[in-house]
């Protein structure tokens, strides 16, 4: 949510976060690939009509930078968010074609404290991305560091 | 090299390739943190200076993006790369700040036929990416899907 400032201490694993959804618009799809994924099933209809995919479909680049738009709009608290170390198994599981509506959510499977720095920790989450069909087409695993409310 | 055709079998394990440089400049930055990461730290500069960086930094997200537009400038082949599945063990190590100038590389670690499909096969990859000091600021390991020569 918005607005609300949640410190470390406030993240209980297994509590999930919906972070909305957003629709890939064919011309989002291409602006986004032209400047960072030009391939040609992300930017020319006709090719990616012919290719594997069948269909114009975004970038797995763009997926994850949209998910990050949700997660700040929907998730992160500003000033406790401290930025991430990482990323793990990331799996572009199915294409995500223009026009798809894709729903985001996250489920915090662990937290750490920090060992040597007393005022951070560690929270780590699954992400789950599907589209409006209901198939889950991303997943991923991140890291957050959060800051500590006794620290600030 | 751009232009080059390069099946699956054309790949060898321990290859190194050079994706050539991107400097990062403060205006792109953000504007990309501005649709997708926008976080304090990666659009107000102000707010950056007092922040746990020091300074404006990239979305983490962005500096994956420019990889991959080094990747396909500099590395793919048109026709034979056919997306990819994932990415594992994404490291942000250090921040990309406005004005950086980043270096990528990629090595070739792995290579598996495909079990099912004899048309196509996996490459693995490790990505390095360097500043203009040197410093290591991003590694990650990826998967390709490559065509097969023999099938083409």
């Amino acid at each position: 949510m918005p607005g609300v400032q949640r410190y470390w201490e406030d993240y209980e694993v297994g509590a999930v976060f919906e972070l909305g959804s957003k629709t890939m618009t064919k011309d989002e799809i291409v602006e986004f690939a032209q400047k960072f994924d030009p391939q040609p099933f992300h930017i020319d209809e006709a090719a990616a009509k012919k290719s594997f995919f069948g269909g114009l479909i975004a970038s797995g680049w763009h997926t994850c930078s949209v998910c990050m738009r949700l997660m700040v709009d929907n998730y992160l608290s500003p000033g406790t968010s401290l930025g991430s170390p990482g990323l793990d198994e990331v799996r572009w599981l199915k294409p995500v074609y223009a026009g798809d509506t894709i729903t985001a959510r996250i489920v915090i499977v662990d937290k750490k404290p920090s060992r040597s720095k007393p005022n951070i920790g560690s929270v780590f989450n699954r992400y789950e991305v599907h589209n409006q069909k209901g198939e889950l087409v991303m997943t991923m695993k991140g890291i957050g560091i959060i800051a500590r409310r006794n620290a600030s």
